[in-house]
């Protein structure tokens, strides 16, 4: 019978680009410590770069990554020096997704001695899985995805999951979960309906697993931006994140937090927790000084707003 | 005073095409017993087709359509073979809508001597009638509807239930309820909105009563595909249901059922359910199988996997 | 320093148009008392058109206009004579949003003599400006609104509130809050997420503060038609109002009254509804008139429908 | 090893009281045809008796017991005739609980080849289960039900979907599923605490599955009222239902739904929702009549209702 | 055939007691202008009482009673003298409900000339009259009701909106409006089963009009006191509001907010709106002022808090 | 002026029993490393006993409590020999509430240079300590709290998070928070009144502060026994922990998950939801173990059912 070992290595070789390419392409010398598969760098105040950077292995997904990312956005969320998060993938593409290989043993040998008590683990870890965007939803900061090359399955999850998505025309994603025989469930089914505004289409790719290339992602809303190529993407993401980062802390974090909480709730009740966030959020001296600047036709990000 | 008989009449002949031409169109040779306005067949491999099939009628909706429709498809739900459903309509056009002759009875002529009592018998028809179309959502089995020539009001309510939406580009369609006094209530207030992105688009045609064609459905994410005509989009659709069905059911069923969860209910909701879910469906031989077929390079089709 | 009393004289005068050419656009002779910053014309039968009137401070929302608006709506709702509202901005633009001088004092001058009693103060006044937009919704008229020149910050607030946007072709739209310290908090961040389908592109509009035109407004579906110019939108407008005014009232405010429901709820809560709503409503003559007028081919606004 | 099958003989033969007792105590000489574990009986006007009818196996509910149930009470639902339903117990006690013997081979021969699918099974099965009691709430007639002697696991999750509960000095409850290593799925864990308004007692009973009697049943609110038996149960049970059957229809079951769906919802959904209900309501003859009676100093009793 | 008109009168006869016991046991001399049915003081420091004042009609609702309730609690709202309101009845007994002679021409005089615009009428009235027991609970002052000899109807839908409850040992209480055809829809089906614990008493309350006397009223928890005589009660209710007004209005009132938020959200939700509540409130000066009373062995009462 | 910090220490002297008392009462020698306010013991197979262990305070809540809290629990949720948790206090009494000395510089000493960032850092803190108690309700297994001499402020917060409450006859409860010019923060509001059932009751406590004393909270459902004395209440504790620690863990801890979550649901979703929980739960070999276990007559305590 055929093994699963020698398929794994067969599998892998297909995706490999050679090592120099791969290297060229990558934004930076390597994974930032204590990170083994995350890049961070600032590249404007105030503005984090988060690089998915395991680029020999298309940054695939593995182990070391989904407890990473919950550190490291846990860090941005209490981090004061950044107010803007951009993520992007280092090499070839942005990501083939999970790596199947290394999570294997995780998800596919089930710990536990009868069928509830491997549900019982199977559900702690899918929720420990989930997590891993859901705190890109948590923490405050905006976060700004790039997306080139592809975006394959646990990818989407992944961008689902940020605030704001570019990506480059040579771009395309995929929604694969149901090519390995499950329903994706760490996040894309959840948020890509709420993220798009074509339920026929979000079946479409579902059910499916077809690619979407840039210019429907665009046309969909998936995207709000197409770049020529990634280095354009890149540049014009950090500018984005610029712009957003020059402005008020407490109008910008406090514009996600409630943007987010309105998708989840009829709009009585998101007009409701916005007036009593307001009620004290209104009484920084942010509104003053970016009503001033804006009358000396200064642009907000001439003002210097405090920590938060 | 211009009686309402008469008037049926001539109504009735504005929209007949000639015989001929109808059982040209059709792609079929008639209903399939027990049913009298539905067709049944199996295009592909455990894909069933079902067929709108009163053409002479341009598949308007009688009394008994509203009960055939919940017999199918909580036949589907239940049938093995089924995996995938394709639905469409024979003759010149997908369906005028409610046959408001053959239903003027039961909804025009009210049960009950006080208006509370006509009012309960009112509810509980309603109720019946929303039910024909919630069926297909309850079915966990993806539907794929395609749509030629119109698609007029009680359409519109079908359409929106089913999951993947195609079209021609000869097809229009039309939220009609307005012009004949009513708030549409089996359906399209419902779902059109979580349906299309643009609420302005969804209260411009629910309140107007215009016509949307092709192009404008594609563009607005009503369908998610445009063929030439009738035939390409059989095809298409049929060709699209193979794919689905050549895929995991408990992948392909398990994403229809939580994507309508997450439609309901908020993302953190969804993501519980979710995990609570998978806990169980991971541990399908279907993953394995899949994952194999997937390293040699074997697409998922190639698998044979279990009945659900 | 820098006063802002000068900077407020500058500030306006950068807006500014000459008085002639405000007056040449501006369709009416003035506000229609009792209001001051209203203009209340009826172009057309059962159509009310609602003209934000104080083109000289380009339709800032001034403290009068947050009451007026209330007032005015809540009239509307109990008039019988209304049947759809259209709401247009007088002269260069349709509005420059909140008139900051007018309210600095009400909401940067806080009442209360420590933080939670501003605080309590605060969060009454959101709620009572949250109100203005809000009774737009609560009328069960359907509210079309037509948008030229610019719509900006408490602008986005209004429209998105409105059921039906056309814009002019050199509208443009900006989500202004941030830009001046704070998380817009009337309804923008609570509807517009749900007025359109891309939330990359919310997210996007909300935090940088950039401006949207004509054609990002309608390919994104936040507007449904676009015009060439004024002239040409607002005689669409009436006209797009007059066809729903034609037809009957219990069935279009019906339809509005599920629409909104329908949004806050789950697809099978707003069926539930929806029945409960037509088990009364369906036996209505509007239902017997217009299913006659339906067939003898004449259209819905021949009929009369009494009033409501 | 222990035998499965010894042990169930001698199971049962614990709990089998003699034939001529159960007979004596029975209040029907048996099932009513088409049921074989319910007789159903018409004590007074419009009141319809349904008794759990197998006496000799203690009520315990059977395969055929779920689906009757079923059957039972949607023919209920639309029988005119039944305005108020009383359920009790006959023979020795009220039920005690589900068959296992029964329903093992259901619950505990998985269908299925593997996990997955089992599951897919098993939730249908659990699904079906739980409608035999959610019918109970379904049916808009109020439903009393009254309890002697014993009421264990899945009696407790009938008793817990019905409008009343009654019980005598001599009954005792027990969520009895955790003894046989399942948590509740079928009501208890659902319906127990929107009943009684302790929820350390909810979680005392569920978990350690300890007997609760009449005086305790009465004082945390399960039971409105305590009988010294159960003749006097079934008398007072019978007026009861004949009290509530001799007022209006429209305002009995339109009350039992409106408290059903505010126990859902928040108030003021359920506000909204009774204005709606009662927008057509209000109009029957039978506040009309009720209010001359009342004037006339004659109780609702004296009045005849239509048939709802 | 009898005549509604005589039967009013009968009806009338047989409940008014003789004047002069009435006035004996009034607390006041007339309601307080420009009040009709309101008498008004002010016997503690920041406690308002509220008098339902028609005691010569047993306090029963009039026209007049419905609006005079709004504009007095939403004055009260928004006077920072009030802290805590008492709710008493004039006269004999609390209220006997819904004056049905005053509110016939109303509710049985139906305008609009089809069934759906007298439905549209009808739902516009029950919503006026929702509102005037929902502004006791938006009134952000803890209301105290006290209920002597009867409660009766409409008078149920007043004091479950109050947030505590207090009855004298004669007091009983019915929820009567079965007994004269309708579903009770100004608020008891919505609050009754949030106000006590047990459904069934709810349920047999609702449904059978039964009587409550003080005991159960006691023992269900719907008063949490109970009293041997109403000036023991009004004593008790003056010195209960006393201790309420003494405390910090920042604490109290924010703790009948998050109350109410609470019984209609889950607790994951009822938290977050709770932090983001205190988040500015926790900033008052109360805080301070009441820590140091108490490490100073003062209690609350001794501190001045400022106007709220 | 009189100084806060000489406050503090007669404040503390008032409270302060003789520490020879307290070694006494307490029932441990000390915190269990690394805690330093709770020792952790194990007095039955499978249950664990927290006990809040600062005697000398009273077991006052200080900041090292509310993160050994989080830790504890976390730990807790984690360990498959622990089934059943049990809570008490050392000493005198249960608990004081929050130590305030401890905590003020956390919560009156702001962090931040404007209202908005003192806010936001108060939030942050106020969703921390609720997740000192919102992780009891997280850990799966069953808590039982048992509380002697008195529970004030934050102890009532902590207590309604567990599922089984018990007291001895000496015990009193006190919502204290507004005492101190707060609304309650950390929980009792939220699930106060989904834990007792007179909502009268629920609104007294919480803002007259007054003590509830140990049959009152019998009477109101808060406690489910009342113990004569702390031993024998402990012993109960124990008797009851091992009682469910006996029983499956696959259906104890269930049962609490579902529990919980049908708080927070309707009863529709709560159905769904535990059909979709038991596919797999059911699939256990302990509903076979305990099946037979029951068939032999065996209690469930005698099976040995595997860790979860």
């Amino acid at each position: 019978m055929f093994s699963l070992r020698s398929a794994v290595r067969q599998y892998r070789g297909l995706w490999l680009p050679s090592a120099s390419v791969v290297r060229a392409m990558s934004s930076s010398t390597g994974p930032t410590a204590p990170f083994t598969t995350l890049a961070i760098s600032h590249p404007a105040k105030s503005v984090t770069h988060v690089e998915l950077h395991r680029p020999e292995k298309l940054n695939a997904m593995n182990s070391a990554f989904w407890s990473e990312m919950v550190e490291c956005f846990n860090d941005l969320a209490a981090d004061p020096d950044c107010r803007v998060v951009v993520v992007s993938g280092a090499g070839r593409l942005f990501t083939a997704g999970i790596d199947l290989m290394d999570m294997a043993s995780d998800v596919l040998q089930p710990q536990g001695d009868d069928t509830a008590r491997i549900s019982w683990s199977l559900r702690r870890k899918i929720a420990k899985y989930q997590e891993t965007f859901s705190v890109i939803e948590k923490c405050p900061k905006p976060v700004v995805v790039a997306v080139h090359g592809a975006c394959i399955g646990g990818g989407v999850d992944l961008i689902t999951a940020c605030d704001i998505r570019l990506c480059t025309q040579d771009a395309w994603f995929q929604v694969k979960e149901v090519d390995i025989g499950l329903a994706a469930d760490v996040g894309t089914l959840q948020r890509l309906p709420k993220v798009i505004g074509s339920r026929s289409l979000v079946n479409d790719l579902a059910l499916t697993a077809r690619r979407m290339y840039a210019d429907e992602a665009k046309s969909s809303g998936l995207v709000s931006r197409v770049f020529p190529d990634k280095e354009a993407m890149i540049t014009g993401a950090v500018e984005m994140a610029g712009e957003i980062a020059g402005r008020s802390p407490v109008a910008v974090q406090g514009t996600k937090i409630n943007l987010i909480y309105s998708r989840d709730h009829s709009v009585a009740e998101g007009l409701d927790y916005m007036a009593t966030w307001n009620m004290s959020m209104l009484q920084t001296d942010d509104v003053i000084k970016s009503a001033q600047a804006s009358m000396e036709k200064k642009g907000p990000k001439t003002v210097t707003f405090s920590k938060l």
